[in-house]
């Protein structure tokens, strides 16, 4: 791998906290960074104009959604994931791993690689890590994700075994990598474990990935414990390389994983709660279903400067959402991932001005969290 | 009323079809001119701003729907249509009467108004030619539209009867309404009758309204029926009036409808095609479902240079229909509409520069025509 296209630059720190920059070969991604997710090479309801005009840098695609349809080949033929949904900064796609395991019910795993059914047909179909890594160069995002085993974190002694297979896929995911312009990044799994999540964050780092995830967190277990796992896989995570917290999340889940030493993060959340009329505002989520909105003339969030807040009303919102009017996913999914795409610009600009720890402090106290959904 | 805010400027002519200027409280509309419709106060899947981008300059809403939901007062209360949808151009409502007379089961005409059941719960309301006004007052676009009725063209006798009754209405429209800032449009109806349509279209004329309108075509009736109304009516509408044909229409009912002197068109169209995966292009509709496009390179028209077409390929749209994402709907309608506002803004040009008949003449051998839907 030609590792210049792939330089990590840490520019400063406070305590664990981390301002950076990652270059790729679609230009530069400044650390930490949120990447909202495009599963079927669409973030759903937002052109990629309004993505650049929100200040996404980074976009996130599912490799077993692009696989099933309209599959890696018709992809590549188009000339890769950027052409394909014209989105010309980062990319990065998942591994298939993540979905193919939620399919608990139609799925086998083996020592080399899972058997799984179609969601859309029920066809049968397997990956394996050269298959995953080979279906990633055909979509061609800038960072790409070696094929991990997310197990149940309660579930100790699958999630011992599973780690082992994730750690030999790791390997052989990168034996099958062959693109020079793409960044493969190693998963660090383990459940809720601290003696697996290190021993598995000191395999990880002992091979030769440019980047480093964190995956299985936000799929069910308490905030202390994933507060806890990222102290631990981050204490031991070298400092020169990204470290990418797959799946999350809600804005005190980026606050908290900026805190512990995340530079990438990733999550459905904003636009899954737009298509539901909910919306983030700097005390809590509002859901603009609510009657309490119909006469309402203000803006989601008058702090906020995304298009659905320079020129709705919530009043307009809630009679879009009550219509059933399309536009109303639109305008909320813009206004949710400006505001988490903002989130976490903020906190970028705090740490290199050495104020992030009383960001996250006042943010933390005014921001009410709710129970918010799983990784993917 | 102060006529100076609406006052039409016949520009140029060749042979019927017409430029003109209407200018109205929301700035000047080029005639001809295509009204995308915003039913419940947003053209569905598609901002404000990518409106603009298209070169839409009027925009219709419908009376019935916004009258049922959010309700007329709430619309006012947030400062009026304009207002509400953030469209500072030019806006039309219709009068509601259309969408009453197509809930044929459930309402009852008499000498008075129209009583009818909502569509959404149920409960029954009335109209009546002031409380149209009165409702279209409180929504606030610039051309408001007489309340009328929409009678089956095949059925003379009744065809008749509420021709009548439309003309009354006209009468007490023009007397209730009381907003300088709105143009009140009256409409001629009379079916497929040349006898009545000639009666109406006198009787209309012979009214104060700043503009005329011409009901009840595209319900039904054969393209060579509705193109001799459009002649009848056209041959008595005076020539300092903007005339409006409702709910027309596909590209060559546009094109047909300038070259026998209409000024005005809105259709759903563009939309509704969009969200079954229908594109117009110079030789006609194409499907974006269709397996054929599969591996297209191509944008849905070489020719057009609508954001759709500027990024997007044939293969990528035909991805987003297969996968049910937003996005199709929304870059089909941007297509779409641009196609319809595109073809009667050239129209406008060639009458200005009297090469008109030569530009329809080629349009209308090149363009394979399909059914159409109704009016609405």
């Amino acid at each position: 791998m030609d590792t210049s296209l792939f330089k990590f630059d840490l520019i400063a720190t406070e305590k664990h906290a981390r301002a950076g920059v990652f270059h790729t070969p679609h230009g530069d991604l400044l650390t930490p960074v949120f990447a909202p997710v495009g599963t079927q090479a669409t973030v759903k309801a937002v052109t990629p104009t309004q993505l650049t005009e929100i200040g996404a840098s980074l976009v996130l695609a599912n490799t077993y959604h692009l696989y099933l349809r309209p599959g890696a080949d018709l992809v590549a033929e188009m000339g890769g994931l950027h052409e394909f949904m014209r989105w010309s900064n980062p990319m990065l796609t998942d591994s298939g791993g993540y979905q193919v395991f939620s399919l608990a019910a139609t799925r086998k795993v083996d020592a080399d690689g899972v058997t799984f059914k179609s969601h859309i047909d029920g066809s049968t179909h397997r990956f394996t890590p050269e298959s995953s890594v080979q279906i990633q160069e055909k979509l061609g995002a800038d960072i790409i994700m070696a094929f991990d085993e997310c197990a149940d974190p309660n579930n100790a002694v699958y999630i011992s075994e599973s780690m082992q297979r994730t750690h030999v896929w790791a390997e052989r995911c990168l034996k099958a990598k062959s693109r020079p312009d793409q960044a493969l990044f190693g998963i660090v799994q383990g459940g809720i474990s601290p003696e697996l999540r290190t021993q598995s964050a000191q395999f990880i780092a002992s091979l030769d990935f440019p980047g480093h995830a964190i995956g299985g967190l936000s799929v069910g277990e308490t905030k202390p414990e994933m507060h806890a796992m990222l102290e631990v896989v981050n204490g031991i995570l070298p400092e020169n390389k990204p470290r990418y917290l797959m799946g999350v999340g809600s804005p005190e889940d980026l606050i908290n994983g900026i805190l512990r030493g995340v530079d990438i993060f990733d999550c459905v959340l904003p636009t899954r709660l737009a298509r539901h009329a909910a919306a983030f505002t700097p005390t809590g989520r509002i859901n603009l279903m609510n009657a309490s909105y119909t006469h309402d003339h203000s803006p989601i969030d008058a702090t906020c400067t995304c298009y659905a807040c320079r020129n709705f009303t919530r009043a307009y919102l809630r009679h879009l959402v009550v219509a059933k009017e399309m536009l109303a996913a639109t305008l909320i999914s813009i206004h949710n991932i400006q505001f988490l795409v903002t989130l976490v610009k903020s906190a970028r600009q705090a740490i290199l001005e050495n104020r992030f720890e009383t960001l996250a402090g006042e943010f933390l106290q005014s921001y009410q969290p709710r129970p918010t959904q799983g990784e993917g």
